[in-house]
């Protein structure tokens, strides 16, 4: 049976919700106030997850330590204190959706994680609005 | 691969635990203190959680709004401040325990969700005590 | 200087809100959904604070031990699983609001701790709603 | 002795810290990566506090669905989804540091609130920054 | 479908990460400040998750009761208040990684729930740190 | 009227609670399971609260990144995976209770604060067990 480890980290970043392709009015239909042109923000919490086998060696699935500084030196430092459309060319064209974010940090983190353990990201835009990608 | 949105709402509620077909001796037996006639509270969170492909022009799974939109019109609207016991129909015969009443919300909710999307329903009856259905 | 000693306990109570010197219209206009005849419910967070000098041969103001025995003895016991209003003489003819729950917890609690020290009360109807006495 | 009142709302809202006074070199010196001219942002939590005596007719010191529906009028409305330096003339040429949000939600509440109960507010910037006003 | 319901308690202990058949200089490279010999510690929180069918007469796929006492007297009993290297003969030779804590609990408590009832064990080494067995 | 910031940090550590000046079964009496002379550990979170005028030109109160170095370099530093009996000279004839451990940090960081501003501390040994200094 298989062990995982989960390690939190969090940023804070502003975004906004918006579709170029659309008129404005449907962007307002769908996105309401999070479409607001001078953007909003939160403090995005994110959990990455590691699932695999306990090394009878070191007693980790994989170094929590190692899986921090993953995340500080590839997510944190990316998008802290940021404006994801603006600063962030991930989301230049791509909408800054909570599930859109939580599949571009899966992308990102995937090839720094041996291949021999799977990989998920949960992600809280607010205590009460989270994603997890893959589900 | 697919993604996972969560929502989370609450509500406060009274119950007790009670089979009308048992004895008092043994429901007292069974359910102790939450089988006080004169009913106790807690304030119940709510997660609700949809599995689906995430929609290239939105980049949603599904609108969080609109999912919250949901489980305020058809759930905590029915039992936010209510006694579930006496107040909803649909714990007139079932125990509202937290199984019963997280299976009762997720069959409230289905024909709500688009059939390409999995629904799952986290009820928390205390930070402590907690249930999934289905799990 | 003092120093401040805290101890949080929690408890599972039905109550509801009313004046049995008002018509019911009164009720409901002043009470709302808080009124429901047949109760609602919280989880109920007590914090208790307790002030003092620190004793140089314990190092604590008060064991914190022997404050939470005294919350769960006289308090938890009294008031957990229970309908306040019916169950709890103090509530037959004080409105169970937070502020008076917090106040009656105040003097149950007040004779039980040393009179070189103070004592305060933070109540949690919910995480969102809570009160201090004395403030 | 008196007793507080405590409701807890919260708002998302994008921001930067800048003092147009200053050289570019002075606002990265004092404001770091919090000086980001294309703003970043947070899930601020707001709780405000009513302190005074409880009315013997209701139990209330002042009824905390009202206190929530002024927050909700006059700050979340005002705050939410917004970019404060941008979208709010209150932080036209005040600094919009978690100290400064407290102290302008404190005068825009402060009116509504009777003149006998006292009033203060926290103002959480992330779970671990955060300011109270009056202290 | 199934149904899953989580318990959660809670133990303080103190550990070291230590292989005895590695050199110091190994143990301190791999294990950093958590290989201090005179230990260091964690208010661990572990959480139960029991997954089964609904018992149609009692609403329960296992009280939650009866879920708390094994936790209380087969694991918090044993580790609460110990140093888990000297005073737990279960991590003897064993690493107290979370991964192996999680592991071990996992077979205190197998043979105590029902063989139709899965298990898996969530511990918290902190608010951040997090591992769960089986994933 | 004044405004206070805080910030919020954490360590791990172990201890154990003992008088070397009472027989064992004193220190068993007084101090129970804390007394175990393998010690035991708790994730400890400490909350500094600054308390002054609200700086014009900044809009600070004190500048909480300069208060969270402080906070690192002086007590996390110090404290952080460490055994506080063994490892701490502050500790080496004070009990290290959580009211002392309090006390111990307000000394500490007293010096580096300004003098126009109070100083408080507020530490959480669990969840539940918390203590402030000064009250």
């Amino acid at each position: 049976m298989k062990t995982a480890v989960y390690r939190k980290e969090h940023f804070n970043a502003a975004h906004r919700l918006h579709n170029a392709d659309w008129s404005e009015a449907t962007n307002d239909k769908v996105f309401g106030k999070c479409n607001n042109p001078h953007y909003h923000g939160h403090n995005y919490e994110v959990v990455v997850k590691v699932v695999g086998e306990i090394d009878p060696e070191t007693g980790f699935v994989m170094d929590v330590k190692l899986l921090s500084d993953l995340v500080l030196e590839h997510i944190v430092e990316k998008f802290d204190h940021k404006n994801l459309n603006v600063d962030c060319p991930e989301f230049n064209t791509l909408n800054p959706t909570a599930e859109n974010i939580a599949k571009v940090i899966y992308e990102i983190l995937r090839p720094f994680i041996a291949t021999s353990l799977d990989l998920s990201i949960t992600l809280y835009e607010t205590p009460r609005n989270f994603v997890q990608y893959p589900a």
